[in-house]
């Protein structure tokens, strides 16, 4: 059985709060609220005699990691943070220290399958990146050793298939509402283009007029385009995938 | 019972067959290849005696559709394209011209659940269009009459949704290649961010460094893009964010 601390009470915070109580190796111990946690509220971490946790979670914004983890500084807990951005090393003032980095988007109302999140895992010794393990494979079934390095580009791949996807989403949103379309129209097709690519690579699955460099229809649609901006998206992209496929414009 | 042949025999044309075969109020007759149209096959469509098709469908590439629809020049069948970005108009040289465009991507080897495409119709005469509505209830549970210009402002959206999105998973996929990380991680992440918006509208569902105006781990993932096409990329696509959300750079 591990027993786990969560600090921080965020989306992550709720997702792990609810995994960790199902999961029948985990026992769940306590959510603190990061912003009441002191140095005098955790002295007890160091106690023989306390029965705490074998670690904590810091499942805090990236900003709030170094703070928060200040506050462990001296005990002889495992402590990790949950972020895609922050080295390791960030927290190497401490004596053990590591990293549970679920790579997931997650919003506080929807349902998530906790078992088919990636969760990539690091730690300053090789003991703690065992237990860390042993808890991340309680939870999901696929769960990898990352450096640190390696997780930086991982976060930074996910700013393009999630923040940067979402917004082409949006401007879909928006091209609807010029014409008082549904946005409707297009959420099968959204879920089609994420569908596709659990079997294909996403080069192989590449169609438009971009890809079958058809000139005609990339003039039309720039000219059709309500904005610069939207204009210069357009043209970069349409670059982008010519590139990739050795067309040229 | 609507009798429907299809001319064209590429992805779409697979897709309509297949769900045309499998409906009850639909009688698929044939399925042409349009290169071996000619005016002397097509020559018995004006027969009174020619138990023929309701209506042609023309499932064939965008430059292909008035080369095919000239041989049907004098014909008093209805003959209709699955285009995005064709206008009817293009098609008025025809007695009776219609459009009928389902609003999805189409790969061969992909099962598509055609219940939930949403289909656009256009046609010249209100006849036709009550005809081509019956055809796409008895397969779609999305139907809408959609004017040339609209279909035209959908199919630039879906540009942006589909193609679009498609090549930022390519680039996701580049960046975990410059660390040998397999793309299998970002699945997940890509699959949750099309469900994300089942529900939400994709402005509200926005996070991320741009949408929270994270200058630091802006500038920190900016300087790590392995490319100047990447940075711009990068770069273009946090400020019409940060525009959207109303945040300044």
């Amino acid at each position: 059985m591990i027993k786990v601390s969560i600090v921080g009470t965020g989306n992550i915070s709720h997702h792990l709060a609810k995994v960790f109580s199902e999961a029948s190796e985990v026992e769940l111990i306590e959510v603190l609220e990061s912003r009441s946690l002191s140095i005098e509220s955790l002295s007890h971490t160091n106690s023989q005699k306390f029965e705490g946790p074998d670690l904590y979670i810091l499942a805090v914004s990236d900003d709030a990691i170094a703070p928060v983890a200040a506050q462990f500084k001296g005990s002889s807990r495992l402590v990790v943070h949950t972020s895609g951005s922050v080295s390791l090393e960030s927290l190497s003032f401490l004596e053990r220290s590591g990293v549970f980095y679920p790579l997931q988007t997650f919003s506080k109302h929807r349902e998530i399958d906790f078992e088919r999140i990636p969760i990539c895992l690091e730690a300053s010794k090789q003991n703690d990146l065992e237990l860390l393990r042993t808890l991340a494979t309680s939870v999901s079934d696929t769960v990898h050793n990352i450096s640190s390095e390696e997780r930086k580009t991982l976060h930074l791949a996910a700013v393009f298939v999630n923040n940067f996807t979402n917004h082409l989403y949006a401007i879909g949103h928006q091209l609807c509402a010029t014409r008082d379309l549904p946005f409707n129209l297009l959420r099968p097709l959204i879920r089609e283009t994420a569908h596709k690519i659990e079997q294909l690579d996403p080069i192989e699955a590449q169609t438009g007029p971009a890809r079958r460099n058809d000139l005609k229809t990339l003039e039309r649609q720039l000219e059709q385009l309500p904005s610069e901006q939207l204009k210069e998206i357009y043209t970069l992209l349409t670059q982008s995938i010519q590139e990739i496929h050795g067309e040229k414009l």
